[in-house]
């Protein structure tokens, strides 16, 4: 952490401004996140849901920090992220970025480690363990996460059972990589855990080459995101129709250019694509990470 | 810093959510005050300005973090906030939060000390050193913060000198509370520093009695502080017909209930209210320690 005091001063015994550490970059994503504006159907700086509102983001954002640090630390990357989770959740309206510190506690800890790579984070989320995996499950008695019933054989795993499914991980010797690459089907951020996190970094890449104000260019790749693939949130929310449709309506208002309209409907509709906006969370962390300058 | 860690866990071994720091809830203030809306002629979640907007805010309340350490952490004040600045300045826009940490600074120690109160804040102020009034200077290294001419005989101390005014505050013997004694003509930040903070405190116990979302009480109190009282940093910007006319709108917006039209207005004629909104993220900060639910 940069805490200026060993830095160098000039002549005037000014020392020079502190860079923004990893940790601080990763909440500096999240608040950039919901800054970018319009987001069809996600909470941004025009719109709010009753119970979800802008400031529940804010709260969120400051309350990871302690897990976000552990896990620039060294922390397992499980009990990091649950730490996370327990942090944000001090707010109101409770799940906020339950996806994004999901995606990213093994960027956090590539950043850390000095290799912010796909490839690096992939092996990080590749090298997690049961403990990392009871942590993921601990994380669930935090927030309300909306999720689908489990696949056939997989009840003592439902999610919702929280830490009650951690002995049923340990009997069956499941490691939080495990978890993931069982999900792939139904979250997208599980797919970018076991995909070396092809899509935010991809799209960490975009923001870069993208103009203008930084959450202008979010909101743009986060409609690029939500035409290029269903989000995973509304088919779970709503379903797979609900979903492929919202990615139609996503593309042709890309091709249009006026976003704000959908995003008026999506959120009269309850339509929200969360799991793209976790991405562009990711992205951010990873676009300031590699020199996005706000 | 409640890191989770030494908490009791339940039979389940899910530790309990960590509590906001102190640190976290000045952050949180300085985001909840941008993220109120309208507050007329400031950057909102409404609002912009060209060259200062609303993610400058996100990145300035999370640049300042260090600086906010170390005075909940015991550093010398002027040396705390000097570095808050650094790191408040570490985006495009420059000057965002100059004044409300200031403001926030004692108040993050008075809190951290376990006596978040106007007294002991002002007898934090009025424990300030020559140094600290040195560190004051050297923050203004890092920012252009908009400023009068210096009164009569105060040209060698002028705040835009920064550092190379530091020989004469010693040869001077001045402390940082006799530079903010100096200015509260001027500077409505000056005045908190010492009058005990009276405006900031009852702020706070204003933001507590009112109802509603969080950044909606934010608003109401900004256009009453704005309704009683000229702002300082509109005085310097203009002068101070501007700014008694700018009070006397805010009266009246307060009156008929719509802030909004006098919100477009002040910014089409750039009248930015600067200060009041300094203390309004102060009043945050004692609001938010004093139990204030987001």
């Amino acid at each position: 952490m940069s805490d200026g005091q060993s830095a160098e001063t000039d002549g005037s015994g000014v020392e020079p401004a502190p860079e923004r550490t990893v940790v601080q970059n990763a909440q500096l994503a999240l608040l950039l996140e919901v800054t970018g504006t319009p987001k069809p159907g996600n909470v941004d700086r025009a719109h709010d849901y009753d119970d979800l509102r802008f400031e529940h983001f804010m709260a969120g954002a400051v309350g990871a920090q302690r897990g976000l640090e552990m896990a620039a630390d060294g922390e397992r990357l499980g009990r990091a992220f649950e730490r996370a989770v327990a942090g944000m959740s001090r707010q109101r309206a409770g799940n906020t970025q339950f996806g994004a510190l999901l995606l990213l506690t093994p960027l956090v800890r590539a950043a850390a480690d000095g290799d912010l790579s796909g490839t690096r984070a992939g092996e990080l989320a590749a090298e997690t363990t049961v403990a990392d995996a009871a942590d993921f499950y601990r994380a669930f008695e935090h927030v309300d996460v909306a999720v689908d019933d489990p696949p056939e054989g997989m009840d003592a795993l439902d999610v919702r059972r929280g830490a009650a499914a951690v002995p049923t991980l340990e009997e069956r010797g499941l490691t939080l990589y495990d978890v993931m690459d069982r999900s792939t089907e139904v979250d997208g951020i599980a797919r970018e855990w076991t995909g070396e996190f092809e899509r935010t970094v991809d799209a960490a890449e975009r923001l870069l080459e993208l103009d203008g104000p930084v959450p202008n260019r979010a909101a743009t790749v986060f409609l690029e995101l939500l035409a290029e693939e269903p989000d995973t949130f509304v088919a779970t929310q709503h379903d797979a129709d609900v979903a492929a449709e919202a990615t139609r309506r996503a593309a042709a208002a890309l091709e249009d250019g006026d976003p704000w309209a959908l995003a008026n409907e999506f959120v009269a509709e309850e339509i929200n694509p969360g799991t793209t906006a976790d991405l562009t969370a990711g992205a951010l962390f990873v676009a300031l990470e590699r020199g996005l300058d706000v």
